[in-house]
Protein backbone atom coordinates (compact mmCIF):
# COMPACT_ATOMS: atom_id res chain seq x y z
CA UNK A 1 0.00 0.00 0.00
CA UNK A 2 1.45 3.64 -0.87
CA UNK A 3 -0.37 5.85 1.42
CA UNK A 4 -0.74 10.18 0.51
CA UNK A 5 -2.60 12.78 1.83
CA UNK A 6 -5.41 14.52 -0.17
CA UNK A 7 -7.41 17.39 -0.01
CA UNK A 8 -10.62 17.04 -1.84
CA UNK A 9 -12.99 20.51 -2.62
CA UNK A 10 -15.65 20.39 -0.46
CA UNK A 11 -13.96 18.42 2.37
CA UNK A 12 -13.58 19.94 5.94
CA UNK A 13 -9.94 19.04 5.55
CA UNK A 14 -7.01 16.69 4.74
CA UNK A 15 -7.73 12.93 4.58
CA UNK A 16 -5.71 10.08 4.38
CA UNK A 17 -5.81 7.92 1.08
CA UNK A 18 -4.18 4.47 -0.48
CA UNK A 19 -2.83 5.40 -3.99
CA UNK A 20 -3.82 2.68 -6.44
CA UNK A 21 -0.76 0.82 -7.96
CA UNK A 22 -1.17 2.63 -11.27
CA UNK A 23 -1.08 6.17 -9.40
CA UNK A 24 -4.23 6.73 -11.27
CA UNK A 25 -6.89 6.71 -8.25
CA UNK A 26 -6.96 7.33 -4.13
CA UNK A 27 -9.14 5.73 -1.73
CA UNK A 28 -9.82 7.47 0.98
CA UNK A 29 -9.03 5.58 4.64
CA UNK A 30 -9.64 7.95 6.93
CA UNK A 31 -10.06 12.01 8.05
CA UNK A 32 -5.87 12.99 8.88
CA UNK A 33 -6.58 13.33 12.84
CA UNK A 34 -8.49 9.96 12.90
CA UNK A 35 -6.05 8.34 10.84
CA UNK A 36 -3.03 9.00 13.31
CA UNK A 37 -5.40 8.15 16.45
CA UNK A 38 -4.85 4.47 15.14
CA UNK A 39 -2.88 4.78 12.06
CA UNK A 40 -1.52 0.89 12.76
CA UNK A 41 -5.71 -0.38 12.39
CA UNK A 42 -5.73 1.71 9.53
CA UNK A 43 -3.18 0.75 7.36
CA UNK A 44 -4.02 -2.93 8.12
CA UNK A 45 -7.35 -3.23 6.61
CA UNK A 46 -8.00 -2.84 2.48
CA UNK A 47 -9.14 0.82 1.40
CA UNK A 48 -12.85 0.27 0.39
CA UNK A 49 -14.03 3.22 -0.49
CA UNK A 50 -14.99 4.77 -4.13
CA UNK A 51 -12.23 5.42 -6.07
CA UNK A 52 -11.48 8.77 -6.73
CA UNK A 53 -9.33 10.22 -10.22
CA UNK A 54 -5.64 11.77 -8.90
CA UNK A 55 -6.38 14.67 -11.03
CA UNK A 56 -9.70 15.07 -8.59
CA UNK A 57 -7.39 15.72 -5.41
CA UNK A 58 -4.60 17.82 -4.24
CA UNK A 59 -1.47 15.94 -2.96
CA UNK A 60 -0.56 16.55 0.00
CA UNK A 61 2.07 14.99 3.45
CA UNK A 62 -0.37 12.76 5.09
CA UNK A 63 1.29 14.56 8.17
CA UNK A 64 -0.41 16.47 11.26
CA UNK A 65 0.72 19.89 10.96
CA UNK A 66 1.70 19.43 14.89
CA UNK A 67 3.40 16.98 13.88
CA UNK A 68 7.34 16.91 14.55
CA UNK A 69 10.14 16.50 12.19
CA UNK A 70 13.27 15.34 13.80
CA UNK A 71 16.12 14.76 11.65
CA UNK A 72 18.98 12.84 12.11
CA UNK A 73 22.15 14.55 10.59
CA UNK A 74 25.29 13.19 10.18
CA UNK A 75 23.99 9.88 10.27
CA UNK A 76 26.15 7.88 7.21
CA UNK A 77 30.30 7.36 8.20
CA UNK A 78 31.08 8.73 4.37
CA UNK A 79 28.60 11.56 5.14
CA UNK A 80 30.46 12.84 7.99
CA UNK A 81 33.69 12.03 6.30
CA UNK A 82 33.30 14.44 3.23
CA UNK A 83 31.32 17.31 5.03
CA UNK A 84 32.59 20.34 7.31
CA UNK A 85 32.78 18.38 10.41
CA UNK A 86 35.00 15.40 8.84
CA UNK A 87 37.46 16.84 11.69
CA UNK A 88 35.57 16.16 15.08
CA UNK A 89 34.30 12.45 13.81
CA UNK A 90 31.63 10.75 14.35
CA UNK A 91 29.26 11.84 16.87
CA UNK A 92 28.78 10.06 19.95
CA UNK A 93 24.91 10.77 19.94
CA UNK A 94 22.64 11.26 16.83
CA UNK A 95 23.17 14.84 16.14
CA UNK A 96 19.01 15.95 15.96
CA UNK A 97 18.07 18.99 14.37
CA UNK A 98 14.12 20.17 13.11
CA UNK A 99 12.19 20.40 10.39
CA UNK A 100 8.56 22.04 10.76
CA UNK A 101 6.17 20.77 9.03
CA UNK A 102 5.46 23.53 6.92
CA UNK A 103 8.87 22.85 5.14
CA UNK A 104 7.02 19.44 3.72
CA UNK A 105 5.80 19.15 0.37
CA UNK A 106 5.10 15.85 -2.12
CA UNK A 107 6.61 14.57 -5.34
CA UNK A 108 6.28 16.40 -8.19
CA UNK A 109 6.41 19.70 -5.98
CA UNK A 110 8.65 22.74 -7.31
CA UNK A 111 11.18 23.95 -5.05
CA UNK A 112 12.55 27.49 -4.83
CA UNK A 113 16.18 28.42 -4.62
CA UNK A 114 15.97 31.25 -1.69
CA UNK A 115 17.64 34.99 -3.06
CA UNK A 116 20.66 34.49 -1.09
CA UNK A 117 21.45 31.07 -2.13
CA UNK A 118 23.68 30.16 -4.81
CA UNK A 119 21.33 27.07 -5.35
CA UNK A 120 19.70 23.97 -3.20
CA UNK A 121 21.62 20.70 -2.11
CA UNK A 122 20.31 17.59 -2.24
CA UNK A 123 20.37 15.06 0.54
CA UNK A 124 18.32 11.61 -0.45
CA UNK A 125 16.82 9.54 2.75
CA UNK A 126 14.17 8.15 4.38
CA UNK A 127 11.94 9.22 7.03
CA UNK A 128 9.94 6.78 9.27
CA UNK A 129 6.49 7.78 11.08
CA UNK A 130 6.16 6.78 14.84
CA UNK A 131 2.26 5.82 15.02
CA UNK A 132 2.43 5.11 19.52
CA UNK A 133 3.21 7.14 21.98
CA UNK A 134 6.69 7.08 23.34
CA UNK A 135 7.85 7.83 26.33
CA UNK A 136 11.30 6.89 27.91
CA UNK A 137 10.99 3.90 25.42
CA UNK A 138 13.23 1.12 24.45
CA UNK A 139 14.81 0.53 21.06
CA UNK A 140 12.37 -2.34 20.70
CA UNK A 141 9.30 -0.48 21.49
CA UNK A 142 10.26 2.47 19.81
CA UNK A 143 11.04 0.68 16.37
CA UNK A 144 7.69 -1.26 16.93
CA UNK A 145 5.76 1.81 16.91
CA UNK A 146 6.70 2.72 13.69
CA UNK A 147 4.18 2.22 11.59
CA UNK A 148 5.46 3.33 7.92
CA UNK A 149 9.01 4.73 5.59
CA UNK A 150 8.58 7.43 3.00
CA UNK A 151 11.29 8.31 0.34
CA UNK A 152 12.70 11.99 1.51
CA UNK A 153 14.70 14.32 0.30
CA UNK A 154 16.09 16.98 3.06
CA UNK A 155 16.74 19.65 0.65
CA UNK A 156 19.14 22.03 2.08
CA UNK A 157 20.03 26.09 1.83
CA UNK A 158 23.75 25.37 2.22
CA UNK A 159 24.25 29.16 3.23
CA UNK A 160 21.37 29.76 5.40
CA UNK A 161 22.25 26.42 7.46
CA UNK A 162 25.92 27.62 8.04
CA UNK A 163 25.19 31.28 9.03
CA UNK A 164 26.10 30.12 12.62
CA UNK A 165 25.84 27.06 14.68
CA UNK A 166 22.79 26.12 14.63
CA UNK A 167 21.10 24.56 11.18
CA UNK A 168 17.48 24.90 11.46
CA UNK A 169 17.32 27.85 8.83
CA UNK A 170 18.75 26.00 5.93
CA UNK A 171 16.90 23.29 6.61
CA UNK A 172 13.13 24.97 6.50
CA UNK A 173 13.11 26.58 3.17
CA UNK A 174 9.76 26.53 1.52
CA UNK A 175 8.81 23.17 -0.34
CA UNK A 176 12.23 22.03 0.69
CA UNK A 177 11.12 18.70 2.29
CA UNK A 178 9.55 16.78 -0.15
CA UNK A 179 7.98 12.99 0.70
CA UNK A 180 6.75 10.23 -0.54
CA UNK A 181 3.89 7.99 -0.29
CA UNK A 182 3.90 6.37 2.98
CA UNK A 183 4.43 2.73 3.07
CA UNK A 184 3.53 0.50 5.65
CA UNK A 185 6.25 -0.82 7.64
CA UNK A 186 4.84 -4.83 7.47
CA UNK A 187 6.12 -4.30 3.91
CA UNK A 188 9.06 -2.47 4.27
CA UNK A 189 10.69 -4.12 7.12
CA UNK A 190 14.04 -3.35 9.02
CA UNK A 191 16.29 -0.39 7.52
CA UNK A 192 19.30 -2.50 9.29
CA UNK A 193 18.77 -4.87 6.59
CA UNK A 194 20.25 -2.19 4.21
CA UNK A 195 17.58 -0.52 1.90
CA UNK A 196 19.36 1.37 -1.44
CA UNK A 197 18.99 4.86 -1.31
CA UNK A 198 20.05 6.33 -4.70
CA UNK A 199 19.62 10.17 -5.71
CA UNK A 200 19.95 11.26 -9.19
CA UNK A 201 20.49 15.46 -10.92
CA UNK A 202 18.76 15.43 -14.56
CA UNK A 203 19.46 11.44 -14.37
CA UNK A 204 23.12 11.53 -13.15
CA UNK A 205 23.31 9.46 -9.43
CA UNK A 206 25.04 11.80 -7.27
CA UNK A 207 24.19 9.55 -3.97
CA UNK A 208 24.16 5.75 -3.91
CA UNK A 209 23.64 4.21 -0.32
CA UNK A 210 22.10 1.61 1.93
CA UNK A 211 20.39 2.45 4.88
CA UNK A 212 22.40 -0.44 6.66
CA UNK A 213 25.15 2.19 6.84
CA UNK A 214 23.53 4.31 9.72
CA UNK A 215 25.27 4.94 12.33
CA UNK A 216 22.39 5.70 14.53
CA UNK A 217 19.51 2.84 14.33
CA UNK A 218 15.91 3.91 14.05
CA UNK A 219 14.75 2.36 17.11
CA UNK A 220 17.54 3.63 19.16
CA UNK A 221 17.62 7.17 17.90
CA UNK A 222 13.57 7.76 19.03
CA UNK A 223 14.30 5.74 22.42
CA UNK A 224 17.02 8.34 22.74
CA UNK A 225 14.58 11.30 21.73
CA UNK A 226 11.77 9.81 23.87
CA UNK A 227 13.85 10.00 26.99
CA UNK A 228 13.69 14.10 26.94
CA UNK A 229 9.85 14.61 25.11
CA UNK A 230 7.31 12.27 24.24
CA UNK A 231 6.49 11.09 20.91
CA UNK A 232 3.10 11.35 19.51
CA UNK A 233 1.20 9.35 17.11
CA UNK A 234 2.30 11.66 13.56
CA UNK A 235 5.84 12.39 14.43
CA UNK A 236 8.39 11.80 11.92
CA UNK A 237 12.21 10.35 12.09
CA UNK A 238 14.02 11.93 8.50
CA UNK A 239 16.88 9.73 9.20
CA UNK A 240 19.99 11.42 7.57
CA UNK A 241 21.98 11.07 4.09
CA UNK A 242 25.00 8.62 2.80
CA UNK A 243 27.69 10.65 1.15
CA UNK A 244 27.68 12.22 -1.77
CA UNK A 245 25.97 15.83 -1.49
CA UNK A 246 26.62 19.09 -3.43
CA UNK A 247 28.09 21.26 -1.33
CA UNK A 248 30.55 18.89 -0.18
CA UNK A 249 32.05 18.55 -4.18
CA UNK A 250 35.16 19.93 -5.85
CA UNK A 251 34.19 22.13 -7.13
CA UNK A 252 30.84 22.34 -5.46
CA UNK A 253 27.05 21.67 -7.47
CA UNK A 254 24.35 22.70 -6.60
CA UNK A 255 20.63 22.48 -8.04
CA UNK A 256 20.01 25.50 -9.83
CA UNK A 257 16.48 26.73 -11.19
CA UNK A 258 15.31 23.49 -13.98
CA UNK A 259 17.17 20.80 -12.58
CA UNK A 260 15.12 17.57 -11.88
CA UNK A 261 16.23 15.95 -8.40
CA UNK A 262 15.33 12.27 -8.45
CA UNK A 263 15.35 10.23 -4.96
CA UNK A 264 14.76 6.68 -4.97
CA UNK A 265 14.79 4.03 -2.43
CA UNK A 266 13.87 0.36 -2.51
CA UNK A 267 10.71 -0.64 -1.49
CA UNK A 268 9.85 3.06 -1.07
CA UNK A 269 10.13 4.41 -4.52
CA UNK A 270 11.13 7.66 -6.33
CA UNK A 271 10.33 10.97 -5.68
CA UNK A 272 11.10 13.97 -7.97
CA UNK A 273 11.28 17.72 -7.67
CA UNK A 274 11.85 20.30 -10.37
CA UNK A 275 14.01 23.69 -8.75
CA UNK A 276 12.68 26.91 -9.37
CA UNK A 277 13.52 30.11 -8.61
CA UNK A 278 13.03 32.59 -5.82
CA UNK A 279 10.34 34.44 -7.74
CA UNK A 280 8.60 31.44 -7.44
CA UNK A 281 8.23 32.12 -3.56
CA UNK A 282 6.76 35.72 -4.17
CA UNK A 283 3.22 33.39 -5.93
CA UNK A 284 1.71 31.85 -2.90
CA UNK B 1 -6.24 43.56 26.71
CA UNK B 2 -4.46 39.70 27.21
CA UNK B 3 -5.15 37.01 25.01
CA UNK B 4 -5.15 33.30 25.63
CA UNK B 5 -6.47 30.30 23.96
CA UNK B 6 -8.98 28.08 25.55
CA UNK B 7 -10.90 24.94 25.17
CA UNK B 8 -14.40 24.80 25.77
CA UNK B 9 -16.39 21.27 26.37
CA UNK B 10 -18.53 20.87 23.17
CA UNK B 11 -16.22 23.20 21.95
CA UNK B 12 -14.97 22.17 18.22
CA UNK B 13 -11.53 23.20 19.07
CA UNK B 14 -9.16 25.51 20.27
CA UNK B 15 -10.92 29.26 20.47
CA UNK B 16 -9.02 32.76 20.94
CA UNK B 17 -10.25 34.95 24.07
CA UNK B 18 -9.54 38.01 25.55
CA UNK B 19 -8.99 37.77 29.56
CA UNK B 20 -10.71 40.06 32.01
CA UNK B 21 -8.24 42.76 33.62
CA UNK B 22 -9.11 40.72 37.03
CA UNK B 23 -8.55 36.98 34.90
CA UNK B 24 -11.05 35.61 36.63
CA UNK B 25 -13.36 35.46 32.71
CA UNK B 26 -12.34 35.47 29.07
CA UNK B 27 -14.60 36.70 26.39
CA UNK B 28 -14.08 34.90 23.06
CA UNK B 29 -12.50 36.45 20.24
CA UNK B 30 -12.46 33.82 17.64
CA UNK B 31 -11.50 30.22 16.60
CA UNK B 32 -8.21 29.58 16.83
CA UNK B 33 -7.71 29.61 12.94
CA UNK B 34 -10.16 32.48 12.29
CA UNK B 35 -8.34 34.57 14.96
CA UNK B 36 -4.88 34.11 12.83
CA UNK B 37 -6.28 34.79 9.25
CA UNK B 38 -6.37 38.86 10.39
CA UNK B 39 -4.90 38.74 13.82
CA UNK B 40 -4.96 42.56 13.54
CA UNK B 41 -8.46 43.13 13.35
CA UNK B 42 -9.69 40.53 15.77
CA UNK B 43 -6.90 42.47 18.40
CA UNK B 44 -8.28 46.04 17.40
CA UNK B 45 -11.77 45.40 18.29
CA UNK B 46 -13.25 44.98 21.67
CA UNK B 47 -14.60 41.63 22.66
CA UNK B 48 -17.94 41.49 22.90
CA UNK B 49 -19.05 38.33 23.84
CA UNK B 50 -20.47 36.92 27.18
CA UNK B 51 -17.78 36.46 29.48
CA UNK B 52 -17.18 32.81 30.41
CA UNK B 53 -15.41 31.66 34.30
CA UNK B 54 -12.22 30.92 33.46
CA UNK B 55 -13.02 27.91 35.92
CA UNK B 56 -15.16 26.17 33.23
CA UNK B 57 -12.44 26.67 30.36
CA UNK B 58 -8.86 25.24 29.89
CA UNK B 59 -6.21 27.39 29.30
CA UNK B 60 -3.74 26.85 26.53
CA UNK B 61 -1.18 28.68 24.07
CA UNK B 62 -3.20 30.75 21.38
CA UNK B 63 -0.90 28.92 18.95
CA UNK B 64 -1.58 27.31 15.74
CA UNK B 65 -0.42 23.41 15.44
CA UNK B 66 1.43 23.74 12.56
CA UNK B 67 3.26 27.55 13.52
CA UNK B 68 7.21 27.61 13.46
CA UNK B 69 8.51 28.91 16.82
CA UNK B 70 11.87 29.80 15.93
CA UNK B 71 14.04 30.83 18.75
CA UNK B 72 17.01 33.68 19.40
CA UNK B 73 19.97 32.16 21.07
CA UNK B 74 22.91 33.98 22.35
CA UNK B 75 21.13 37.66 21.70
CA UNK B 76 22.21 39.36 24.88
CA UNK B 77 26.18 40.05 25.18
CA UNK B 78 26.27 39.02 29.02
CA UNK B 79 24.61 36.09 28.05
CA UNK B 80 27.03 34.95 25.26
CA UNK B 81 29.81 36.12 27.54
CA UNK B 82 28.60 33.94 30.46
CA UNK B 83 28.21 30.32 28.76
CA UNK B 84 29.79 27.50 26.46
CA UNK B 85 30.06 29.78 23.70
CA UNK B 86 32.07 32.78 25.08
CA UNK B 87 34.94 32.28 23.02
CA UNK B 88 33.37 32.45 20.10
CA UNK B 89 32.44 35.86 20.50
CA UNK B 90 28.56 37.34 19.22
CA UNK B 91 28.14 35.13 16.26
CA UNK B 92 27.27 37.47 12.85
CA UNK B 93 23.89 36.58 12.95
CA UNK B 94 21.38 35.09 15.10
CA UNK B 95 21.70 32.08 15.81
CA UNK B 96 18.01 30.45 15.31
CA UNK B 97 17.01 27.28 16.85
CA UNK B 98 13.89 25.49 16.68
CA UNK B 99 10.79 24.55 19.12
CA UNK B 100 7.83 22.24 18.14
CA UNK B 101 4.28 23.88 19.35
CA UNK B 102 3.94 20.68 21.23
CA UNK B 103 6.68 22.04 23.86
CA UNK B 104 4.36 24.91 24.27
CA UNK B 105 2.12 25.65 27.53
CA UNK B 106 0.93 28.32 29.53
CA UNK B 107 1.35 30.06 32.87
CA UNK B 108 0.53 27.27 35.98
CA UNK B 109 1.57 24.50 33.90
CA UNK B 110 3.72 21.82 35.27
CA UNK B 111 7.20 21.27 33.87
CA UNK B 112 8.64 17.45 34.08
CA UNK B 113 12.42 16.88 34.70
CA UNK B 114 13.20 14.45 32.14
CA UNK B 115 14.87 11.43 33.57
CA UNK B 116 18.52 11.80 32.26
CA UNK B 117 18.75 15.70 33.44
CA UNK B 118 20.00 16.69 36.59
CA UNK B 119 17.78 19.45 36.60
CA UNK B 120 16.15 22.08 34.24
CA UNK B 121 17.45 25.72 33.60
CA UNK B 122 15.36 28.39 33.08
CA UNK B 123 15.56 31.00 30.39
CA UNK B 124 13.42 34.33 30.63
CA UNK B 125 12.49 36.23 27.73
CA UNK B 126 9.73 37.83 25.22
CA UNK B 127 8.39 36.12 21.84
CA UNK B 128 6.86 38.06 19.33
CA UNK B 129 4.11 37.02 16.98
CA UNK B 130 3.87 37.33 13.11
CA UNK B 131 0.81 38.28 11.84
CA UNK B 132 0.99 38.63 8.01
CA UNK B 133 3.09 36.62 5.51
CA UNK B 134 6.59 38.01 4.93
CA UNK B 135 8.83 36.79 1.91
CA UNK B 136 11.79 38.91 1.42
CA UNK B 137 10.58 41.29 3.75
CA UNK B 138 12.54 44.42 5.25
CA UNK B 139 13.02 44.51 8.70
CA UNK B 140 10.78 47.39 8.96
CA UNK B 141 7.98 45.36 6.88
CA UNK B 142 8.96 42.55 9.23
CA UNK B 143 8.31 44.58 12.63
CA UNK B 144 5.23 46.09 10.88
CA UNK B 145 3.81 42.29 10.58
CA UNK B 146 4.31 41.66 14.83
CA UNK B 147 0.64 42.17 16.49
CA UNK B 148 1.52 40.98 19.73
CA UNK B 149 4.13 39.62 22.27
CA UNK B 150 4.66 37.47 25.38
CA UNK B 151 6.02 36.82 28.57
CA UNK B 152 7.99 33.05 27.55
CA UNK B 153 10.07 30.69 29.71
CA UNK B 154 12.66 28.70 27.23
CA UNK B 155 13.32 26.01 29.77
CA UNK B 156 16.11 23.96 28.81
CA UNK B 157 17.18 20.37 29.50
CA UNK B 158 20.99 21.11 29.12
CA UNK B 159 22.09 17.60 28.81
CA UNK B 160 20.20 16.45 25.89
CA UNK B 161 20.75 20.28 24.59
CA UNK B 162 24.76 19.62 24.52
CA UNK B 163 24.88 15.65 23.56
CA UNK B 164 25.92 17.03 19.99
CA UNK B 165 26.28 20.58 17.90
CA UNK B 166 22.57 20.97 17.64
CA UNK B 167 19.97 22.15 20.50
CA UNK B 168 17.20 21.20 19.49
CA UNK B 169 16.58 17.72 21.49
CA UNK B 170 16.49 19.77 24.58
CA UNK B 171 14.61 22.90 23.70
CA UNK B 172 11.72 20.48 23.55
CA UNK B 173 10.81 18.59 26.63
CA UNK B 174 7.52 18.18 27.42
CA UNK B 175 5.98 21.49 28.77
CA UNK B 176 8.95 23.59 28.64
CA UNK B 177 8.15 26.38 27.04
CA UNK B 178 4.89 27.96 29.06
CA UNK B 179 4.07 31.02 27.39
CA UNK B 180 2.05 34.29 28.96
CA UNK B 181 -1.19 36.00 27.62
CA UNK B 182 -0.29 37.80 24.35
CA UNK B 183 -0.80 41.41 24.34
CA UNK B 184 -1.36 43.51 21.36
CA UNK B 185 2.29 45.61 19.70
CA UNK B 186 0.18 48.80 19.97
CA UNK B 187 0.32 48.01 23.59
CA UNK B 188 3.78 47.12 24.23
CA UNK B 189 5.83 49.57 21.82
CA UNK B 190 8.91 48.81 20.37
CA UNK B 191 11.79 46.08 22.71
CA UNK B 192 14.07 48.22 21.43
CA UNK B 193 13.04 51.14 24.31
CA UNK B 194 14.04 48.55 26.86
CA UNK B 195 11.25 46.25 29.16
CA UNK B 196 12.78 45.08 32.41
CA UNK B 197 13.26 40.85 32.27
CA UNK B 198 13.47 39.65 35.17
CA UNK B 199 13.06 35.68 36.44
CA UNK B 200 13.10 34.55 40.16
CA UNK B 201 13.58 30.96 41.74
CA UNK B 202 11.84 30.79 44.71
CA UNK B 203 11.00 33.83 45.18
CA UNK B 204 15.28 34.85 44.89
CA UNK B 205 16.06 36.90 41.12
CA UNK B 206 18.31 35.23 38.90
CA UNK B 207 17.93 37.38 35.99
CA UNK B 208 17.52 41.08 35.60
CA UNK B 209 18.32 42.11 32.31
CA UNK B 210 16.29 44.95 29.16
CA UNK B 211 15.37 44.30 25.65
CA UNK B 212 17.20 46.94 24.25
CA UNK B 213 20.40 44.66 24.77
CA UNK B 214 19.61 42.89 22.17
CA UNK B 215 22.08 42.02 19.35
CA UNK B 216 19.87 41.61 17.27
CA UNK B 217 15.90 43.11 17.08
CA UNK B 218 12.46 41.51 15.76
CA UNK B 219 12.61 43.18 12.44
CA UNK B 220 16.19 42.27 11.45
CA UNK B 221 15.91 38.81 12.43
CA UNK B 222 12.51 38.24 10.68
CA UNK B 223 13.49 39.68 8.19
CA UNK B 224 16.30 37.51 7.79
CA UNK B 225 15.05 34.41 8.16
CA UNK B 226 11.98 35.81 5.57
CA UNK B 227 14.98 35.38 3.21
CA UNK B 228 14.90 31.44 3.27
CA UNK B 229 11.35 30.78 4.19
CA UNK B 230 8.09 32.43 4.26
CA UNK B 231 6.84 33.34 7.81
CA UNK B 232 3.05 32.82 8.35
CA UNK B 233 0.38 34.27 10.48
CA UNK B 234 0.91 32.66 13.49
CA UNK B 235 4.39 31.95 14.07
CA UNK B 236 6.51 32.97 16.95
CA UNK B 237 10.03 34.30 17.40
CA UNK B 238 11.66 33.70 21.00
CA UNK B 239 14.27 36.36 21.05
CA UNK B 240 16.98 35.30 23.80
CA UNK B 241 17.53 35.44 27.12
CA UNK B 242 19.31 37.72 29.16
CA UNK B 243 22.51 37.02 31.34
CA UNK B 244 21.68 34.69 34.42
CA UNK B 245 20.65 31.17 33.47
CA UNK B 246 21.99 28.31 35.66
CA UNK B 247 23.87 26.05 34.43
CA UNK B 248 26.61 29.09 33.81
CA UNK B 249 27.08 29.31 37.75
CA UNK B 250 29.37 28.23 39.80
CA UNK B 251 28.49 25.77 41.39
CA UNK B 252 25.39 25.20 38.33
CA UNK B 253 21.97 25.81 39.32
CA UNK B 254 19.61 24.13 38.05
CA UNK B 255 15.58 23.92 38.70
CA UNK B 256 14.46 20.79 40.83
CA UNK B 257 11.35 19.54 41.28
CA UNK B 258 8.79 21.65 43.77
CA UNK B 259 10.45 24.43 42.74
CA UNK B 260 8.66 27.33 41.03
CA UNK B 261 10.16 29.51 38.55
CA UNK B 262 8.78 32.94 37.49
CA UNK B 263 9.45 35.11 34.56
CA UNK B 264 7.82 39.08 34.89
CA UNK B 265 8.49 41.33 31.28
CA UNK B 266 7.53 44.64 32.04
CA UNK B 267 4.24 45.28 30.30
CA UNK B 268 3.70 41.60 29.46
CA UNK B 269 2.94 40.30 32.99
CA UNK B 270 4.25 37.05 35.17
CA UNK B 271 4.37 33.69 34.20
CA UNK B 272 4.67 30.83 36.93
CA UNK B 273 5.42 27.67 37.08
CA UNK B 274 6.01 24.76 38.90
CA UNK B 275 8.74 21.83 38.16
CA UNK B 276 8.05 18.38 39.08
CA UNK B 277 9.58 14.94 38.48
CA UNK B 278 9.76 12.76 35.23
CA UNK B 279 6.78 10.29 36.53
CA UNK B 280 4.70 13.37 35.69
CA UNK B 281 5.94 12.52 32.02
CA UNK B 282 4.18 8.85 32.35
CA UNK B 283 0.76 10.27 33.52
CA UNK B 284 -0.26 11.60 29.86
Amino acid sequence: MRVVGIRRPGAAGVEVAALSDDGATVTVLAPLEEFWADAATHLGRPADGDPVPVGDVELVPPVLPGARVVCIGLNYLRHVAEGSFAGEGVPPYPTLFARWTQSLTVDGAEIPVPADEDGLDWEGEVVAYVGSPLVDATPDEALTAVVGYSTFNDVTSRRAQKLTSQWILGKNGDRSGPLGPLVPAGEVGDLRDGLRVRTRVNGETVQDGRTDEMVYPVGETLSLISRTFTLRPGDLLATGTPSGVGYARTPPWLLQPGDVVEVEVERLGVLRNTVVGNEARRGR
